[in-house]
């Protein structure tokens, strides 16, 4: 099917009915953008629960059936999807479409890339959609709508495999843009890994001081809340993720470090004015996102 | 009135009717607490707000007339209280009662015992409550209900005007501690001022990266926007308070520097295993402030 139109397929199968992978399949669903929507797992209580919530029409254990689709979109923990994709290649049939919706793409991708080689073609993506809630259970079908979807094709990406994949994402209602693989992890290095980093850090930081034999986090109000919301997203999936971008996370750290050494040597200079204006400048800069 | 036990003051003065002050005000009068209950300011809209609401009794931005009361309660910019302090001293009874809620402690509240030192009793106070809306608008009675609020006697405090504050902010519903002012600062540095400044330099830095030329920030999902709320909080009012408490600060930025370093350190390393277990362990403590 390389650079052809793809008509509506008759079976897409999702793996990993989880929040991304359940909300795509119900929202597909609702689109009527494939003949049926499978939901393949290894976990038969959240496959029931995707089945019992009408997430999927049916869902299957078994990769030959998985396998038999005309496009697959992987939405399992990241550092599995390469080994779903290797386990599904021998079964699937010659064109099928591989996709994802992993939040880091260069490395990831050249993977599935591999074990899809004698497959068909592969298409990278990334809904940039809350997941505080995991599993099945929260998985709603207007997720991704007016949310940004990254795919990140390749110079030898088909081209009609993107087109076919954008539309999928279109009928569930994102934004699609398109970018480099490199360029996306460099991005979501800065508003996403990094961010996840800090906060972890700013959590273990304050668990692990005292004054006077207090805990700092017994006076943590909203604020700290706040910001420390994503400590509560699950450790090994988020391992996975920062090891998989540790170049650009670096990078974003070191820049956050020369941020910090600059606001911390205004407040050691005890310059009120100059160090307001540095803040009102990035307080700016956030008060503009509220209105995106 | 030193040593002695408080009864029920025929006025409270509350200087600045902002968001905190003004809840004070309005719950001071549901718990009727006092006699009267005064608002003074230097804006005349914040108090004609104040007054329209029924937060306060009357309102006034004469000094003599809010210097005329039994227990004033500062609830200005961290960096005015001592002004303000000093503007009222000369016109205050013998005995009146100075408090705050400034979040800062050890140096501002050295300040308002020196301008008060010829007036009365003098005792610090910091109700931890959030404050993501700010003006007389946003008050209400009920936000100290369950809420810390730290007392920060010294040596010198009198106990009689100690048990007086104490009164008052349990009588708004607060859970009242005690403890010394530099513990105050200590912990607030890690929990309040830190993610402050933290949360400004994930936003200056992203701000300043590009990637292809693309922002991050157009980039960024909820997690993001959690992670930096308080980026949007007033500039120049936490510029003062970052000043205030610069060696707390600067230790709560050396304890976070060590901690992103450790974990930059795993993720060089490439040891998902360990990696994970770090976040783990930060993200245990993040979810046992959920249960708090």
């Amino acid at each position: 099917m390389s650079g052809q139109a793809h008509t509506k397929p008759a079976r897409l199968t999702v793996a990993g009915v989880g929040l991304i992978g359940g909300s795509f399949a119900v929202a597909a669903r609702a689109a009527k953008i494939a003949g049926e929507v499978v939901g393949f797992g290894r976990s038969a209580q959240s496959l029931e629960t995707a089945r019992a919530r009408g997430l999927v029409d049916r869902v299957t254990r078994d990769a030959r059936e998985a396998a038999a689709a005309d496009v697959i979109l992987l939405a399992a923990p990241l550092a599995a999807c390469a080994g779903i994709a290797a386990a599904l290649a021998p079964h699937a049939r010659s064109g099928t479409v591989l996709t994802d919706v992993g939040s880091v793409k260069a490395a990831p991708l050249a993977q599935l890339e591999a074990a899809w080689a004698r497959v068909g073609p592969v298409v990278g993506a990334h809904p940039i959609a809350g997941a505080e809630t995991a599993g099945p259970a929260a998985a709603r079908a207007d997720l991704f709508r007016g949310r940004v979807c990254i795919l990140t094709p390749t110079p030898t990406t088909d081209a009609g495999a993107l087109a076919f994949v954008r539309g999928l994402w279109e009928a569930v209602g994102a934004r699609v843009e398109e970018m480099p693989a490199t360029v996306h992890d460099e991005l979501l290095a800065r508003v996403s890994h990094l961010p996840h980093l800090v906060a972890w850090a700013l959590v273990g930081a304050a668990g692990r001081a005292r004054a006077a034999g207090r805990d700092p986090l017994d006076y943590a109000g909203s604020g700290f809340r706040d910001t420390t919301r994503i400590a509560a997203s699950p450790a090994t999936l988020w391992a996975e993720i920062l090891l998989a971008n540790r170049t650009p996370l670096a990078r974003g750290l070191s820049e956050l470090r020369a941020e910090l050494a600059e606001l911390e040597r205004l407040v050691a200079a005890g310059d009120a004015g100059a160090l307001a204006q540095a803040l009102e400048a990035a307080r700016a800069l956030r008060l503009r996102l509220e209105e995106r």
